[in-house]
């Protein structure tokens, strides 16, 4: 088990990364939570498998709780959808005293954060992540949203949780696509912030793929510690800090919009835009191609795309980038890297050079 | 003009109250807000009156404005509103860079600040407040919402006015009710906390039902001030320091429900369960009888029912009161007077006498 603090701002919370600790039970981690029933979020696929789990951690940590399960999938981060769980609580018994449990993915975490935090005013929420992209970058970052019909995550709030429990071990349930999606972050975590870290995801590939819960607990508490120090830094998005946790997604972002939302993952989509913008470095900053090698080399074995997808049209991709809300100023805004370990943010970059980057990793 | 800070939590703002300011134009007053567009929030009612003045001092401070129309009354503050609100906030052009002006009263303010709060996870909000209620009283305090289909105010937050700008001049043009509705919570605030101030109304009754702009100044910001002053110490409702502003509220809520939400006015249901609070407290905790009257007095004087609307069934609104959420572990928690500006917590307090004194203001 590892443990560590987040202090973002002036209310600080403790991560728990303990493979296994869903099935063992987590009670003593929900010891931050009012004494009031608790809301156990979860969605229809993640509640059949450890729904029962969490409420009896809940039960042992000597709350109630009652459970608010939604459909799985993006659709349920809708304004219905969230009045739909507001109706729900009522119904449960919550009140001012109450908090939620969100158990599940970046949807679930999205919405019920958003829920518990707008809920008369504000409930406390506890993270309970189990898919690989919530473990390994989402449930740290106080970011909570919902999508509005027109404009995704358009609202929401930034709210930090009570506390995160990650446990790797329910990682074994996750579709392989999924789990390889969510390798994206981590890789990049280590690819702008921690060159040892990258290093040791390239010895460890093996295990890793294998999601040895061990191995994993490592890595992951390592790759949310690392976020953890950029979001105390800049909690709100206001110094700019947190803008290289965007490495990988000015492409990655053109490609989901270009492609149609659903049609490629979050996470696929940043590892074909981290090797974009590594052969941008190459060309704007003297970036060292042995080193967009080694990214390839990693993303390819964790089953991740190095290139666009088959028949992507590279003109429609930048056409998005500029409709993208990370553009400001009428520049497209990369994060670009200067070595393995280390990014920073590239203005102005000229579009004929991102278009030729495009080019050469299309299909 | 009259200005004053509020420093509740990390985040201050200033207040002015000025009469004619709306008018005159307030320019200055917005430099607080962030460069880039304001959306100016109103209701049907208001933006026919002064959306054109609030459009000229935001093009005044230099930034670019449009228009948000909501129909007026209660039904806007729902999650369908709150949307529609969301996509003609990015139709104008909203961006992070933006600000919300609430040009309206309690509803407006409510929405608005709630939608700003939430748009892009967070842009700064303006209060203009135009009905006497939200000037005297819910334009500082840092609560906005909206309403869920099965409970008001259900989905909120604790959230700070990135300014408040107060002109008693825009009353003129307010439906008497509305103003006599608005002054019962200025009683309100001179009753529990300041015995000088109840004095001064006392003595200013005529100017200030006749709806004096220099007279109001004084008043509003008086009143203004000393919910401030409540509101820093204790921002989000956690150290009971709040509780003492819903005197006349235990029994005026119950009122609105046992006669249904809109039959009575916030402000009229609030007179008589102020009323009857002072009633309680002479059976319980020897208040003046005199001081009762003094109350009576000057409610009337403005307007304000200081008896049960006619045909009101005590019984029913004891029942409302035991559900109301100001309810807690089974007792009925009533805030009571000491004498004229000195105002507490009651414990416990029993149903039966809850019951003789409705009835004693029965009709």
């Amino acid at each position: 088990m590892i443990e560590f603090n987040v202090n973002p701002g002036d209310r600080g919370y403790r991560v728990r990364v303990e493979g296994g600790a869903v099935a063992h039970g987590f009670a003593d981690a929900l010891a931050v939570l009012p004494p009031g029933p608790v809301a156990i979020l979860s969605d229809s696929n993640v509640a059949p498998l450890y729904g029962e789990a969490a409420r009896r951690s809940v039960e042992a940590s000597g709350r109630k709780s009652f459970a608010v399960t939604v459909p799985a999938g993006e659709g349920s981060k809708s304004l219905e959808v969230f009045s739909r769980v507001l109706g729900e609580m009522l119904s449960g018994g919550a009140d001012r005293t109450s908090s939620l449990l969100a158990l599940g993915g970046g949807v679930v975490g999205d919405l019920g954060g958003f829920a518990a935090s707008t809920f008369m005013r504000g409930i406390p929420f506890f993270m309970a992540p189990t898919s690989l992209l919530s473990q390994v970058d989402s449930s740290v970052g106080g970011k909570v949203a919902v999508n509005h019909t027109r404009s995704k995550n358009l609202i929401g709030l930034f709210a930090q949780p009570a506390g995160v429990l990650v446990d790797p071990a329910v990682l074994s349930t996750l579709p392989a696509e999924e789990y390889a999606s969510g390798l994206a972050e981590g890789v990049k975590a280590a690819a702008i912030l921690d060159a040892e870290l990258f290093a040791r995801m390239e010895a460890e590939r093996e295990p890793i793929r294998a999601r040895d819960p061990a191995t994993l607990e490592a890595v992951i508490s390592r790759c949310l510690r690392l976020k953890a120090d950029v979001v105390e830094k800049d909690e709100r998005e206001t110094k700019g800090l947190r803008e290289v946790l965007n490495f990988g997604h000015t492409v990655g972002h053109a490609l989901e919009t270009a492609l149609g939302y659903g049609t490629i993952r979050h996470g696929e989509a940043v590892s074909a835009g981290m090797v974009a913008a590594c052969r941008l470095a190459e060309r704007t900053r003297g970036f060292q191609a042995g080193e967009t090698a080694r990214l390839e080399t990693l993303l390819s074995f964790f089953g991740l795309p190095v290139r666009l997808p088959a028949g992507t049209d590279p003109g429609r991709v930048l056409a998005a980038m500029r409709g993208d809300k990370k553009k400001r100023g009428g520049a497209l805004r990369f994060v670009l890297l200067e070595r393995l370990g280390r990014a920073g943010p590239a203005e102005a970059v000229a579009e004929a050079q991102v278009l030729e980057v495009l080019r050469g990793i299309g299909a």
